[in-house]
């Protein structure tokens, strides 16, 4: 069997995303338990059908299905080794910490965040303090187009360090092992694993797309990233956002966001990956407004104003689109 | 019979706000005929019903209802002395001025608009150098519930003077003349008429309302003023785009756009105002937006940001919504 066999994981929030990562570490021998919502019925009773350009079609049928987190530690018998969070991350709302803290039952359980947004990590280092926080950086194109019934195209792939702040230096022994022993996990089930030296840059360029590209398509009735690029005027907006998120990002990190290029090109190099695709996308945002769930906006938007203000940045793009998505939320969740 | 009676006008675009006009000119003697598009066929038939909190119930039967100017200028025996411009202005579409060519047929006919926006003399003095073009600012509450029906809450007010670019100071004899007539007609039918020295200051002080509450509006699914004060991301930001656009118009007209208060307290002044009104309103961008029609975002919005370009003004917030408000309505008008 695999190598990480060992390993227990535990996903919490089993959608497209996670039910993919959680498929790969099972696929590699690892053990891999899931705390469904909406799904439960559904994958308590048979499991996931998973398609995938890049890995086949297949079956995920995990160790233990359980409908949430307290089940989970009353109905387990051992501790889980890695809790895996894919949750939506709502702190605007509630606690996202507060989700997984009946499985963080000793500060032996590292945590792993796969979400998007910036300084996420800061809401389970307050309740966990004493916990290793691996934050990651998915790159995985994945759709749950019925209950249970996932769509993947491409290789999945993670990258990921410990969380250590803004300063990324100092990893202990007991960190790099934890990371290679999760790497290997994720290795073992064929997904392309990072270890990166400096993850809030990658998490910040991640973030430089995801915050000018989700509002734009949010706020001009669900676009997709061709209709914004074909009108002038969202692209030259599109463009002008990146500038102000990578400015900020870089007095956040005290470095520049890129290495390969300068950084007042990472916008249209951007915008040229996007323009290049096969396919237009949607992004998740505009398909939870679509749906009147509640939006990411916290920690895809609030959280970089927040520290432009931190350092007396203006950021009028992004505080104009946050303020349009605020009462567009309001309304339809009212 | 009223002082004005011997004027003859032809109201272009008999709309809600277009008929009360049309109707206190016609009331106070003077001879009032209409061009009217959608309603064409009602209105010929039984003129305008109106409903008015301050004039009272009655009905406004036109001298003549044309369904063109072109019909207007073939079938009336004189040339009009005042042709009356209360279309919507579309420059982005057509070039409004366009649409009077045919009954703007001597050097004697003065041009009067009644809209929205900032620069919006330029298409008519370009079209029609040597007429007079009075500009002016309509305060008047007027919807069309039905076809040819209209309902009016208070008085009918509008300021106004001949335009004379940004500088207006050198009026003619022949302007001041001009001007004395058109309001005793307008008196003649209690319309609330004022002569301003300043008609280009009163011109962007209504711009910077517009200009902050259309967009917010539009871009939070069609949001009354009530929600977008009562959300505090939403208020902070009409103040905002208030203070941007009134650098740009201080810059254009060289002087402050308030003589009362200091300007920037103008937006806290707006806002009062908005507060205290005893019902919320939609702004008619919204309500154009809603029934799939062209917004006037070119008069509104970018003839602002055009100005702030040229005195190298930053308007981030401006463009921002302008940006997002293209790809809206190109998406809803395809």
């Amino acid at each position: 069997m695999a190598i990480g066999s060992d390993k227990k994981f535990l996903l919490v929030g089993a959608g497209a995303i996670g039910s993919i990562y959680g498929w790969r570490l099972k696929q590699g021998g690892s053990s891999v338990s899931v705390v469904c919502r909406s799904n439960y019925e559904v994958v308590k009773k048979a499991g996931f059908q998973i398609d995938s350009t890049f890995y086949g079609a297949g079956s995920f049928i995990p160790d233990a299905v359980y409908s949430s987190c307290k089940q989970a530690a009353d109905q387990s018998h051992e501790e889980f080794d890695y809790v895996l969070v894919c949750t939506k991350n709502l702190p605007n709302i509630s606690n996202p910490a507060n989700t997984i803290k009946d499985v963080v039952v000793s500060e032996k359980v590292t945590i792993v965040l796969i979400q998007n947004g910036i300084d996420i990590e800061k809401y389970y280092k307050q309740l966990f303090p004493n916990n290793r926080v691996i934050t990651s950086i998915a790159h995985i194109f994945a759709k749950q187009v019925e209950t249970g019934v996932i769509t993947n195209v491409g290789q999945a792939s993670l990258i990921f360090n410990v969380f250590k702040g803004t300063n990324d230096s100092e990893f202990t022994q007991q960190d790099v092992e934890i990371c290679d022993s999760f790497r290997e996990c994720l290795l073992a089930g064929n997904v392309l694993a990072t270890i990166s030296d400096n993850i809030q840059r990658e998490r910040w360029v991640k973030i430089v797309w995801n915050i000018s590209i989700s509002p734009v398509s949010v706020l001009t009735s669900a676009s997709n990233t061709r209709e914004m690029l074909d009108c002038p005027e969202t692209r030259a907006l599109l463009i002008a956002s990146m500038h102000e998120a990578i400015k900020v990002g870089e007095a956040v990190l005290n470095t520049t966001l890129t290495t390969d290029i300068p950084s007042d090109q990472l916008p249209l190099q951007i915008i040229d990956k996007v323009d290049s695709l096969p396919k237009p996308f949607y992004p998740s945002m505009m398909i939870d407004m679509q749906n009147s769930r509640p939006m990411e906006h916290q920690v895809i938007v609030k959280n970089v104003i927040d520290y432009a203000n931190k350092f007396n940045i203006n950021v009028p793009i992004l505080q104009t689109m946050y303020s349009l998505m605020i009462l567009m939320e309001k309304k339809y969740l009212s």
